[in-house]
């Protein structure tokens, strides 16, 4: 391709609307236009290197014997009203009335199509498993679309969906699925980290989000200093601490005017929070539940609101406390009747002397111990992760780390056959529902996630098998006969040895040519210029190392071949 | 591939829904599935199909010079309105209103993307001329989806958009455009006609619709019977008949009772309608306008439209005739003052002797001839084309013709970049309205138009470069150990050779798989039994003629490569 013709309009300055290097650079190296907020145009430059990617998934997919499909973007909006995910994604479903009156949706995963359509035509047990896959654009009416690819309200994903006999079969189909997207990372030259997390609004049970690491990134994963564990936060579990060993005070009224709050209350007590018991009062479906923490933890009402699914979980409002005979600012689990259901997180558990709420203004008991002085109907994982927290494996120390989720796969086992009544003839002749499990890949993230990840002060910097182009033919001086024809020479010569070549012929002052080549990222630079082609010599740079070689003029073509052949 | 892993579910039934081949074979041949009205999802024997017609529009559209790049298919409705499109597509367009009230449209073709995107980046002459396309699925609401892929409301196409500097250069990109669609067709083994055609909703001037020849296609066209004059029907132009040689006879008032229509008055004079002036009134922007044809003939309405665009046409209701002074049923032209707008057929020069109404009931002129009698402001070619009609070129009989539309071009102008407001900076620095082409291809209406020109009682007969598989092997006896390793050693060995091929190893009745590896069509099918494989040969099958021969077993793998590199 002739730069002089390729639709690569690169910018000089940073576009104002970017944040972030991947959005930055994908536009000034003329890669992606923005169409209206969250919805992207892909360049010649841009497409072809999310072509790479989305080549890379389908080649792993394939390989796993999954099949591809191709399913609509509009969609009847009935099935979603059948599985609830009409209303659990709410606004973010986008969506639109057809001219007969008729609602229909546009895609953000496809369950409601594929499920029905498997359950018309592989009617038996015969004909499972199946993994059917597609690659198409989704959408997502996100509130806050940002950060170009990443956050859009138009994405490309690869979506897979397998069908199986029984849920020893979807944790094979499964486990396929998990090697194949540990293979495509790879390919792609994504550091990435893969963790337990939150099913989300997918649902289902085990799932795994692939991470890929990255200091913009918006999704925060927990790791241990040791490496033996790995988790989304909304998942982490921490190891309890061990008992304080304590708990052999006597349990006493003490006056704390004006100590509504655990700050207020360990200054006064002039105690450590940890010592403090939060009680934190919610209301799940009409009657009333407390969690308890430490007093310098946070609850994490994410896994309250599982731990109770479906029943609706709501913190106290004000008038609560009143209504029910509570005090608010001074709840304690010691005065709680048997209308009251007691979480608590394990780092409660063994007697700890804790400071806790009187339920009785400017009040609080000292020295109250679980069994003794206060009872609690279930114990839980109900803290929010916090960094130093100890790892449940070794007790290491476990760090937060921010990444981009690249890939996410769910054993959703029937949460969507069952509503959608989908069923094969099993052996035995009766009726069984397809256990299934989904597999997501967002193409248009990994693009800007390697951008991330491969970047530098002077622009892009691609991987090989992932670059538009792999090598750039810089001419340096168009006013020269014999350093045009050798560029030229240099250009059709790798063409012809089937390397994704661009040759610089534009009329432009090198220096553009320079920083432009920087910008896109080719793998490789040929520099051919006046004084080089004099001294018998191209310059050779690779763009990821900044390694700079000459080579003899004559064996150009050979020299980047080689070099090519030596770059990941 | 094997069969018995390949989601390829293949009725036996015709579907009650399909009316037409291309519809009841990719049904039956498991190769889509329809979702809601107009909406398909592709499976994946259809999606290779596809998949293949997509390769060979991007093969010739680059080694044309065009670039592909990617636009959203989510847009906002602002630059719609500012076109006219939003109201001149009107129901047809999907349109939806995203969480912050803002509107969107789903897009039908993409000007209003991509020539403001143009204009901001390639504001200088140096950078044109360009060509972008995209593949991209495509939406309209049709009010009567139908035909299967033939006439959906999500449909893929490649949609290409040409910027100039000038109209020469304009001209020169659509040429270019036009000899690579003549190419793509060819390799899709589709039998078509180019013809000039109605530009409607996309506009602009010169343009041409590539039309496969299909019987059931709703596209007319008309054919010269020598070959020489080929048009779209609502385009088409006969030769206007030779002038009777008549006009000698003076103007007479004849009483006419009861002959308010041509079939009457003809009835009642004795003469032939043809001999008739039909005299059709229209308010044009609250105008009066008439149209005069020969009385056998229709006024071509869609023609009127276009010679007085922008301005709007209304055929007279009931009471216009009366409130502008005309008597309904016996309007003539005898009478017109210069308040009417007199348009006339080119049948109609030359003196002839009509009958034309007197605007007064129960009378007619006889006698009448332009000139002398009435006046005629402008000739025009506004006679609904008839079939038998005479060649423009040649006077050869013009015949109709069915077709399905598979390609249209344009030469747009400045249709779409003047209201855009879309300019460049020409040589002299001046701003400069870009003249732009565009340029559709129906991809999936393709797949539909192939299978409509390439099929028989059985089934489909794919051309050898769109079939999703080249080759079945059928595995006829699965319970003869020697036969089964015969198909399998035939079937590794075609795939190493780089053919694409199908083992038919399910657990069912050889018939079954007869039946099926003609429904699907795979271009060549060799069948592995017992008594070839004791006979020590194997039978192949050339699906588009049916012809059979058998070659040795142990040479099967090249003898199939030898018949399939004869194939077209």
């Amino acid at each position: 391709m002739r730069f002089s013709e390729l639709f690569a309009p690169t910018l000089r300055e940073d576009p104002a609307e970017s944040e972030i290097s991947s959005h930055k650079l994908l536009l000034r190296a003329g890669m992606i236009r923005q169409v209206v907020s969250g919805v992207y145009t892909m360049l010649p430059l841009g497409l072809r290197a999310m072509r790479r990617i989305e080549n890379i998934v389908r080649e792993e997919m394939d390989a796993s014997g999954a099949q591809e499909i191709r399913m609509p973007i509009i969609l009847p909006s009935g099935p979603w009203k059948t599985t609830g995910r009409y209303d659990l994604y709410g606004e973010t479903l986008f969506k639109l009335t057809d001219r007969h009156d008729r609602e229909m949706v546009l895609g953000p995963t496809q369950e409601e199509v594929v499920t029905p359509m498997v359950a018309g035509d592989l009617p038996s047990y015969r004909d499972l498993p199946v993994n059917l896959y597609q690659i198409e654009w989704k959408y997502r009416d996100e509130f806050r679309p940002r950060y170009g690819l990443l956050r859009g309200r138009e994405f490309l994903m690869k979506d897979a969906y397998s069908f199986d006999r029984d849920e020893a079969g979807m944790r094979e189909s499964y486990r396929i699925m998990y090697e194949a997207y540990e293979r495509i990372f790879a390919r792609c030259r994504i550091d990435n980290v893969v963790v337990e997390a939150d099913p989300g609004q997918i649902g289902g049970g085990v799932n795994h989000e692939f991470m890929a690491r990255a200091d913009v990134g918006e999704d925060l994963f927990v790791e241990c200093e040791n490496g033996d564990y790995l988790a989304n936060k909304e998942a982490a579990r921490a190891r309890a601490p061990e008992p304080a060993g304590l708990g052999n005070a006597a349990l006493t009224k003490v006056r704390t005017p004006d100590a509504a709050s655990i700050e207020d209350l360990a200054a006064f007590l002039g105690v450590d929070a940890s010592r403090t018991l939060k009680c934190v009062m919610f209301d799940v479906a009409g009657r009333t539940a407390a969690v308890l923490v430490p007093g310098d933890r946070e609850v994490n009402v994410n896994k309250l609101e599982k731990l109770v699914f479906p029943e609706k979980v709501r913190p106290f409002d004000d008038p609560d406390f009143s209504a029910r005979g509570f005090v608010k600012g001074y709840v304690g689990p010691t005065t709680f009747d048997e209308t009251v259901t007691v979480f608590a997180d394990h780092s409660i558990q063994g007697g700890n002397d804790w400071v806790a709420g009187a339920n009785e203004d400017d009040h609080h008991f000292t020295g109250a111990n679980e069994g003794r002085d206060f009872r609690v109907d279930r114990w839980e994982d109900l803290a929010e992760f916090r960094e130093g927290d100890a790892c449940p494996v070794c007790g290491g120390r476990l760090n937060l780390g921010r990444s981009i989720v690249v890939g996410h796969i769910y054993q959703l086992g029937t949460k969507y056959s069952a509503p959608l009544e989908a069923t094969f003839q099993d052996e035995d002749g009766s009726p069984k529902t397809y256990e299934m499990g989904c597999y997501g890949i967002g193409i248009s993230r990994i693009l800007a996630a390697i951008v991330e990840q491969h970047n530098d002060e002077s622009g892009l910097v691609w991987p090989k098998d992932i670059a538009p182009y792999q090598v750039v033919v810089l001419l340096a001086n168009r006013d020269d006969e014999q350093v045009v024809d050798e560029a030229e020479r240099i250009y059709r010569e790798l063409t012809d040895l089937g390397v994704e070549v661009v040759i610089d012929d534009r009329e432009v002052a090198a220096g553009v040519k320079f920083n432009d080549a920087d910008l896109i990222g080719f793998p490789v630079q040929a520099v051919v210029g006046k004084r080089g082609v004099k001294a018998g010599t191209v310059d050779l740079k690779v763009r990821a190392t900044g390694e700079k070689t000459q080579a003899p003029l004559i064996a150009a073509t050979e020299s980047i071949a080689v070099l090519l052949s030596g770059l990941s």
